[in-house]
């Protein structure tokens, strides 16, 4: 039996008809009406159908969303990029489907996709990062996802790693979110191009040639093994290490599974990581060491894990 | 049906047997042998066969100790207090007792207590926050015990509160331990009373009374409202306030539980706790507020949760 999945971001919609082996049979595309919440609503709601027009009936239906969604599932409480608050967001979308749907955290989402179909399907304790635009997470224990007393745990993006340090959108300071996304990463690399840092030749240099320096051009100069580049991911590595390593001594996972745009740097990133979570790491020598492996799925990630959930969740019912 | 409950610390060993309600009906205390885990295991055995005299067949038998509990709930990983490296203690000490014996890291005892008959009994989702010698602690979600993928979770001391901070026993630095244990402000008091300042006057006056300072005086300090000491507390609350809004971002909890001595200062330590968590919690003003309040048991909570522990564990048998 198939299970639909729906991931709303900031910018783009993503559905898909998933198999029970964690397979997108069939795909949808859609610009994300972020601003807009009856318009998101009417979206979603008209992608569900044409999928399930195209692969018939379905089982099961699940979305997720960047935002707080409340402990019961049913309402996103928060969504800073989406014009959401205390959005009654399940039964909006399972009354014009006619069909109930199970609304998850999309970074919750992802991490459960990872964990029964991707990096950590060998393991029972898992914790995923995923970096992107900002830093999200995903905590499984003993083989559940956990969900906290409001429905918010996860946010791993503000664990604070630097008291008083880079303003964070959550209000805080120092969230690691200001030091380990891609966002942070740009911000680096920028500001590196920016000043007259010999290290900063290269970026400079791809700038001019690309009239602009995002996110492409900094994958670039890391391919190209460029040291200025170089050490601004691993100066990032060492402060998620910092974080990782509280982690650790909180939730004691068997794996970290890294997502999002920033772990296409692959052991540029990854390889800086363990050997700093391994020095930093909370009575080093005493305790097993905790795998640290990229993530499996990439944009898919959101939707085979809201549509597994769904899943999961009806053959509970 | 009564429930054995032990807690073997670095100093004393206190066991007791323990009511379906939690309810302590007979108790006995013994000095520690840290250092010679024979001896550790005789004298636990000891303790064991005497409360089975006075109070007849138990129904179950539960012992916490300081140290890591391996996942299988069968070996003590490491015990930085008591000299023990990988023991099988589970297997020792059933066989001397002839009954199965459950073991459970002490922190983890404690806040099972507290969430099945103390201050946490009408959440689901709790922290627990041990502040004695070291910083202890425990987490439950949705009902359910968090142990990590090796067994190790919530070991939440060494939280880094402070980049490049003090030196703490776990080989990190600036774990909150160094910052908001028993230890750590007796350390704070000592300092202010070697110190000139004249905010360590009544300090310098208590230590001169009783020929020594330790925890006994700063808490008569605190009890006679003296500010010195009182701001002491509240930069311990400060960095605390710090820990915990980490962990409201990765947990999530509904009810922070803090125990351990320095929980005798009561709202002293709690008030500016609250106040600060409020201030640094991520998203605040999108999303509940846990909860900050006092455990309600003492030195008998390992007793009274190891007890239950292993009386839920044998009813699942």
């Amino acid at each position: 039996v198939l299970s639909l999945g729906v991931d709303i971001g900031g910018t783009k919609i993503l559905a898909g008809a998933v198999s029970e082996s964690g397979q997108v049979v069939a795909e949808r595309r859609a610009a994300s009406p972020a601003q807009n919440p009856d318009q998101m609503v009417d979206t979603v709601s008209n992608m569900i159908q044409q999928l399930i027009s195209e692969v018939g009936p379905v089982g099961s239906i699940g979305v997720a969303a960047a935002g707080f969604v409340n402990l019961e599932r049913s309402n996103i409480l928060y969504a800073p990029n989406l014009n959401w608050r205390n959005e009654p967001l399940q039964l909006r979308i399972s009354e014009r489907v006619g069909q109930e749907v199970f609304i998850e955290n999309d970074a919750n989402a992802a991490g459960w996709a990872e964990f029964r179909f991707g990096a950590a399907r060998n393991f029972q304790s898992m914790v995923m990062l995923t970096l992107g635009t900002g830093v999200g997470g995903a905590i499984v224990d003993g083989g559940r996802l956990m969900r906290g007393g409001f429905g918010i745990a996860g946010e791993l993006g503000h664990i604070t790693v630097m008291r008083d340090g880079r303003d964070c959108g959550c209000g805080r300071k120092g969230c690691i979110e200001q030091y380990a996304s891609g966002t942070a990463l740009l911000r680096s690399a920028i500001e590196l191009a920016d000043s007259s840092d010999p290290k900063g030749e290269r970026l400079r240099e791809l700038r001019s040639a690309a009239g602009e320096l995002s996110g492409h051009q900094a994958y670039q100069a890391v391919s190209e093994n460029d040291p200025g580049t170089i050490e601004l991911v691993e100066q990032a590595s060492k402060h998620l290490a910092s974080a990782m390593a509280s982690l650790v001594a909180v939730l004691d996972p068997e794996v970290f599974v890294i997502g999002g745009g920033l772990s296409e740097l692959g052991e540029t990133l990854l390889s800086p990581l363990r050997s700093e979570l391994a020095k930093q790491l909370p009575a080093a020598g005493f305790r097993p060491v905790a795998q640290v492996v990229r993530a499996e799925f990439s944009n898919q990630a959101g939707v085979i894990g809201a549509a597994e959930l769904a899943r999961e969740s009806e053959s509970k019912l």
